[in-house]
């Protein structure tokens, strides 16, 4: 049964789904808007379990999920959504102990979901050209605990040498990928995908192009959208608010034309 | 570089996309719509390289990823798409190590992909009550290289005792889902995700009332849904190809209410 | 060329797009949040002409369409959208001439859309319960012109008698439809369609039951959704704001049974 | 009581929801894949009415709407979907009486639902360049009995005058809209709509930015898509059968630049 440790992170939800994300530390008390819980008092809780504040109101104390430090992330950049993590994640068939380059860290998420499951053994290599940015997303590394499996280079990779035929997966979630593909191939294992995410359609174009040129095959554009519906007793419907676009995944695979 | 080995899959694919998974065996001759391959010519070519048949005919030679082997598997039920498996994995931050339990592995597509992220210390637990389905499923484990790690169990989960509150994670794909609820409770450690998957919104309100009634909370019931686009140089749109709907995913959190 | 005359309603439109119905009348002056329009100053203008405020803002001097009028609408109610609107129209032919019934006006939308169409000698004879908002449809049918082709009744169409095989069309938008399908059965010609608007799948479910006992077939039930796309020069992508689900639309044909 | 009549085209639906349409002309016998029907046993029956052939099979015995028409059509061309004509009906607030103009006849299915509508006093004048699809057209408005509402010209609207300012709402549905924006300016009345369809987003772009030059604001592209349910008794949910795309509607409003 795992209980809650000093240094922990909790999440704790009420009871209409507001998430709030504590580190338990000290002996301080942490101020809700639904009154205080004594930091203390946590300590040794079970996870899963239920917790009230001084004003007798509920919180389920929970695990935080990488999901869930996500949300609650510092995020300078617009963020790559979960359904399009996993869809890539599928796509390629990632897996423990393989190796990945991404460029475009911003705050650092899909870095992380890469990162989660590549560990113990694999690594994932990003880059980072905005300094600010790279702050962001080492605290966010830092915070979920994968620091140690990242590797953050701060710089233009477009500048920079990459390690030749090295990486099982290659990821672009920068403005003009297209300049960034040939780089990619480079990177990349013969046989492999490299994925870019953009929301605009010229960038796609031009990137699609580029790959062609630059070697890629199986060139693939897609859209991932989710709607989540409403259930209970007595009212079933789709619910009305909905993210509308967040951005297209293109994807190819690497073939060796020298 | 990696090359073809004797008792290695290959997935060719030709100039319109089409692909084959073909095992490379013996000194035969493998027949495609385009000519003949000599396998023993496949021998030592580099993945991500490009074979010709005897009819000087192009084919891509490349390293099969789990879902080129999902396309072409074996398949007695519906499959969960990889859409659906990838939100899954990411909303539980599903990671190498983890232990998972799984009811309904059908031809076993959801749990080669679970397996392939808690590899090489975790463990996908999984239950099949059909025996001619268990039998298929098994022999796609083997030919992904990863029964290693998941345990089939033939028989119906309903009269099986499960260990206690041991998985990080639960899953089920069954036509009564609401009947495995408390069963998955047991099984999950507080906190913990419990995904199930299913086409009917009638199966998913009774499920998602009973995942409430057993001390579920954070329930999420939600679609995902896939569109192509098709950029070229001229010619930019929307694919028409869509499949138009799979099934929806409902999930939610265990918390302890003993 | 039209032009603007007293009494006529105006729609003025920004360069940003924001849109403002007003009527011209008298020798008032018109406040805007771009500065201030006289009025008399409006008349005689032709529409589609340009006007500018005493600030030298530009405004589009526009003749509104009912679905500007619409927009600007009381609207006690949730409205059906255009989209679903046409949908309906087109599916059962709709045309000038015919006459149709109608059961909860609410604001109105739906009543103003299918008069326009059935004008000049058709008849929209609309049923409504609840007096507030029966008085806010009649301002509504007033100012767009239609009232004519319009008939109201206020008061529960169960308890009334309808025109039995009357009507060329008959739509429902109400929150127990399932009640009202007999009636609806009566009114209507022999081979016409009922339409039935429902955001929620268990009305729906009652209501598809309801129809195949009491003598509908070609029953069908479908969701029409929208996305607006972003197209300027350098950036092309679908738009994020979206309304993610309005309701679902049920027709079916009456069959003569007896 | 509407009955069949000699001449009158009718609907046949069997029990599994497939349609027929014939025209009742003479004494023959009409063949179905359940059998035959003599014409003249049909003669008299009412719309509605349950009919069955030799084989005792049953038909349901329908008046054919525009869309049932529409569906069993001549097709030479791509046709625009119902839902996207109702959609531009509706947001032109077409009604009887108005007078539009459209280029690209196609096979007239966007025709005729425009002439539904204008009828009895309005008109719809639309340009064919291609002989056959006109001849294709010209048909099938004849069967509608629509034709007297429609002028259709066969030629290339580009080398041709337009009358200037006569239009409600102007129509394209071509290869190259951009060409001929101008052309629907000028037929427009000032502040009325042009419409564009057209499947291909580069088209698209090109269009509105000539839109943007040529005098048009209120510059709109939007999709609609269309996603039924199947609602059974135990079973409800999304038909997986899906058109995935069938094109953008770009909307536009004249403004008087000169």
């Amino acid at each position: 049964m795992e209980k809650v440790r000093q240094g922990d992170y909790i999440l704790l939800m009420d009871e209409k789904g507001r998430k709030i994300i504590v580190k338990v530390k000290g002996e301080g008390v942490f101020h809700t808007h639904l009154g205080t819980l004594g930091l203390s008092d946590l300590m040794d809780k079970k996870f899963g379990s239920i917790v009230k504040t001084n004003l007798e109101k509920k919180f389920y104390l929970l695990k935080p999920t990488l999901l869930d430090f996500l949300k609650k992330m510092g995020r300078p950049t617009q963020i790559i959504y979960p359904k399009d993590i996993g869809y890539m994640i599928v796509t390629c068939g990632l897996s423990s102990g393989d190796k990945v380059i991404e460029c475009g860290t911003g705050s650092g998420a899909l870095t992380i979901f890469l990162a989660n499951v590549v560990k113990p053994r694999g690594k994932v290599v990003t880059y980072e050209k905005r300094k600010e940015f790279a702050e962001t997303a080492k605290v966010n590394f830092e915070r979920v605990g994968l620091d140690k499996y990242i590797e953050l280079r701060v710089g233009d990779l477009l500048e920079e040498e990459v390690d030749e035929g090295e990486y099982d997966a290659a990821f672009l979630d920068v403005d003009a990928p297209w300049l960034l593909v040939e780089k990619m191939y480079t990177a990349l294992k013969p046989s492999r995908y490299l994925f870019s995410f953009s929301p605009s359609i010229n960038q796609i174009q031009k990137t699609v192009l580029e790959m062609k040129r630059k070697g890629f095959i199986d060139i693939k554009t897609l859209e991932c959208f989710i709607r989540h519906m409403i259930i209970e007793e007595t009212r079933i419907r789709p619910d009305s608010r909905v993210i509308g676009f967040t951005g297209y995944i293109t994807h190819a695979r690497k073939i060796d034309v020298r």
